[in-house]
C-alpha cells in the first residue's frame, strides 16, 4: 500500500512540475520540442541527480511511466495552454506542489539507503529544487530558489517536521506524508501572499565584480 | 566490425564537437587553456550525462583515446584559427556533425543496455544535444538548442528513423547509421538555410517575470 | 597517517570554498537559507561531479563530517560577516585555497583508482574548478574562472608538478602535497597581483552571435 502511495506521490509530482516547465516554456515562445525539453528537463532533473548521488537506478529510465506522463502532461499543457493564458498563477502553483510531493519522495529514498536525517533532508531539498533550478538555467532567468520569497527554506521546515512526525509519533504515515506535502504548499503560498521573507544579509554590494 | 565503427563514429563526433568548443572558446576571446577546458567539456559533456544515467564507466576515463583526440584537436584548431576567421560556418558544421554523430552513439548505448525507444531516443538527443548546452551556459550565451532553428528536433527526428530502419527493415547497419547521420546533418542545414522554424507558443511575455 | 593527513586537506578545502560560497551569497544579499545552499553546493561540487565520475561513494553522504564542517563554517562567515566587510580579499583567499586543496584531493583520489596522469590532472582540476562554477553559475555571475587572471591555469601546472614531484623524486609525501597547495595559491596570488595573463585569442568578436 505504502510502495502505491509513494507511486501515486511521485507521479502528482512528476506532472505538478512537467507543467511548470511547459507552461514557463510557453512563456518564453519556445516550439513545441522545446518545451517538451524544458518540461522533461524540470520533471526528472531533481529525482536524476538524487539518484545518481545514490547510485540506485535513475527512476525513468527503467520503465516508461514517468516519460508517458510527461509527454501527456506536455499534451494537456500545450491545449490547455490556448484556453488559457494566467500563466503566473497556475505556474506557481505547480511549482509550490511539485516542490512539496519532491521533498517528500527525496526524503524517503535517503531513509530507505539508511543515511542520516540531515542528509536525507538534504536529499529531500535537492530532489524539490534542482528541476526549477536547471529550468531556470536553461531559460536564462535567476533561479526562482534565489528570488525574494521563501523557497528551499519551505522544502527544509517541511522536511524537517515529516521526520519529527515519523520518528516521534504514532501518527498514520500516509497522513504525515500528505499533511507535510500540504504544509510545504501552504508555507510557499502564505509567504508569497503576505510577503514572507527571511531576513537578508546587507553586504558592500557595490564593491560586487559581478 | 560494428565494434571498430562505432568508435570511429564516436571519435568523429568527439573531433566535432572539440573544434566547435574551441572556436566557440577563440572567438570569446579566452587564453589557451580556457579554450582547452571549454573544448573538452563539450566534446565530454554529453556523453558523461549519458554514461552517468546508465551508470557504465565515463567513456573518457579509462582510456587516453579521447583525451589525446581532444588534446590534438585543440592545437589543430588553435592553428587553423590564425589562418582562418569564419567562425560561424565552421563552428556550425562542426557543430551539427557532432549532433548527428553522438545522437547515433547515444541510441546505440541505450539499445546495448536493453531499454525502450523511446528512452534510447531521449539518450541520444540528451548525448547529442548535452555538451553544447554546457558550453553556451559556460560562455554565458542562450543555449543555441533553444535559438529560434530546429536542433533537438533533428536529433528526435533523425534518432526516430534510426531505429525505424534498424528494426523494421533489412538494411545494413552501417549503411543505416551513415544515412541518418547525414540525415540530421541536412536537416539541421536546411533548417537554417531556409529558416525553418517550428510553429511557436505566442504566451503573454509582458506578464514574464524574467 | 597519510590517511589522517588527506582528510585535513579534504576539510580544510571544504572550509575555504564554504566560506568562499557564504561571502559571496551574503555579497548578493540571500537570506540565511540561500547562503547555506550556495555555501554547501560550493563546498561539495566539485568533488561531487569527481566521485560521480569515478562511481564511488558521494563523500559527503555517507557521514556527517563535511555536512557539519560546512554547517559551522556557514555560521561563522555569517557572525564574522557583520564584523568584517571586506569580501574581495577574503574571498580570493579561500577560493585559491580551496583550489590547491581540492586538486591536490582529486588527483589522489584519480591516482587510487589507478588512472592515466592526464586523468588524474584532469580529476584534480575538475574537483577544485566545479564547486566555484557551480556557485557562480547560481549566482549569475561568469563564471571567474573564465575571467581575466590565472586559475585552472594554476590548477593545472600545479597538479603537473605534484605527479611529478611524486613519481620522480624521494621528497616526503607529506612536504609535496604542501608545497604543491602552496604553489598553486601562490600562482593565483602572483597573477592576481601582477595582473599576469596567458596570451589571449583575437577572433571576430564582432560577428559574436550571443
Amino acid at each position: 500500500m505504502h510502495q502505491n502511495f509513494n507511486l501515486i506521490i511521485e507521479i502528482l509530482g512528476t506532472i505538478s512540475f512537467a507543467m511548470s516547465g511547459a507552461f514557463a516554456a510557453m512563456q518564453k515562445r519556445f516550439d513545441p520540442f522545446g518545451v517538451l525539453i524544458i518540461s522533461f528537463v524540470t520533471a526528472v532533473g531533481g529525482g536524476t541527480v538524487r539518484d545518481l548521488l545514490l547510485d540506485v537506478p535513475v527512476f525513468w529510465m527503467r520503465d516508461m511511466v514517468m516519460c508517458s506522463v510527461i509527454f501527456i502532461t506536455c499534451i494537456v499543457a500545450m491545449v490547455f495552454k490556448s484556453l488559457e493564458s494566467r500563466f503566473r498563477v497556475t505556474l506557481f502553483l505547480f511549482d509550490s506542489f511539485g516542490l512539496g510531493l519532491f521533498t517528500i519522495v527525496g526524503i524517503q529514498k535517503g531513509m530507505n539507503a539508511d543515511l542520516h536525517p540531515i542528509i536525507c533532508i538534504t536529499l529531500g531539498t535537492i530532489t524539490g529544487c534542482f528541476g526549477g533550478i536547471i529550468r531556470d538555467i536553461l531559460l536564462n532567468r535567476i533561479p526562482l530558489i534565489f528570488r525574494k520569497e521563501i523557497y528551499a527554506t519551505a522544502s527544509i521546515v517541511g522536511g524537517t517536521i515529516f521526520l519529527l512526525l515519523v520518528y516521534h509519533t504514532r501518527l498514520s504515515y500516509t497522513f504525515v506524508q500528505i499533511s507535510t506535502i500540504l504544509l510545504i504548499v501552504l508555507i510557499r503560498t502564505l509567504a508569497v501572499k503576505y510577503h514572507w521573507q527571511m531576513p537578508k544579509f546587507y553586504g558592500v554590494d557595490n564593491n560586487s565584480e559581478a
